[in-house]
């Protein structure tokens, strides 16, 4: 299966997905890294794997796109022969054309136990709640934020003294571990959605 | 440390904080079951024990207490030197004169990872959600219904196939962990609330 991770950032999710995609068993393969940040850091990452990268200018400063922005990335998904797309810190909501175009094929992974703590700041809400327990989230895209059906969740404790940085860090080593995991089953064929509910089949081994 | 167990059920929380209770080095006793239920089977397990009960009525079918009912449960509470409480399947919120009463020291068990799926049926309401982790929580009782500091919260999987039943089933062994640590704990003065925040201090060994 051809993926697009699509991110902003560092891209440590991307390192991630691309580390378990080299397993020679696991269908997934990262074809491409797409940025609406020039100087995303992702990039330079990506290029070190020599995985083709591509930056889409979507238009706008914030929130809707523009349509050459949402043209111009359809265009880059398509001449990458895209199949799947991972939303790996994007920093924006994808416009309807996109999701439209992969259903059930969108997945983003979340710094809480959706359906807590939608949003940003995932991890500073959750210290401010006070729960002793948080986590991660990788779920479908549909046109939501942060909603869509749930393929994988993974738990950490709220330490004492934690801030959003420690945390942050703690969350992320399971989000490395759920990603991979989440996206290893859409490529095997093993994801059942019905309504909001999905059904992973077990690894034949 | 004198402990009310509040419930209006067969009183599964009360056995596991009854049981704990035993505990020689446990500071926390069990001096009274209060029930709203007459039939209550919790009130009967308590008889088995040998732990008083007051069947307590408030006064109203629903909801808001009648003043002779807030009367006769802060009697029965003082009459038993209670200092601490627990709600355990309490199908009544508090009124805010017992909530007064007992400042930091009610203690109310959820069957949910709270903020998620507060108030009634949080098993369902976590299913509908399609959840991968749910879990219980122990709170402190403030005026709201399942907010308050949170103590304890212990996870659980939602796996495939799961009724409400059999998610229930799963959530209350963890219950039957998470309350009576939280109570001992309490019990121990190991707690600090400061705003939304809890730090349990670690138990001395």
């Amino acid at each position: 299966m051809r993926v697009a991770v699509m991110a902003s950032g560092r891209g440590s999710n991307f390192d991630a997905l691309h580390r378990s995609s080299l397993d020679p068993v696991n269908p997934a393969e990262i074809v491409v890294v797409v940025s609406d940040q020039p100087g995303a850091p992702v990039l330079e990452k990506a290029r070190r794997f020599t995985v083709p990268v591509e930056v889409i200018d979507p238009g706008t400063r914030r929130g809707a796109w523009s349509q050459a922005g949402v043209g111009a990335a359809l265009d880059a998904l398509r001449r990458h022969r895209v199949e799947a797309i991972c939303l790996a810190g994007f920093m924006r909501v994808l416009p309807s054309e996109i999701v439209g175009a992969f259903p059930n094929a969108i997945l983003n992974i979340h710094p809480s136990l959706l359906p807590a703590f939608p949003g940003l700041r995932a991890q500073r809400q959750a210290l401010r709640a006070g729960v002793k327990v948080t986590g991660c989230t990788v779920h479908l895209v549909d046109e939501g934020v942060d909603t869509g059906p749930i393929l994988v969740q993974r738990t950490v404790p709220v330490e004492p003294g934690d801030t959003e940085d420690t945390l942050a860090n703690r969350i992320l080593e399971q989000e490395h571990r759920a990603y991979p995991e989440a996206l290893r089953a859409l490529a095997e064929g093993r994801v059942t959605v019905e309504g909001t509910s999905v059904t992973l089949a077990p690894t034949l081994t």
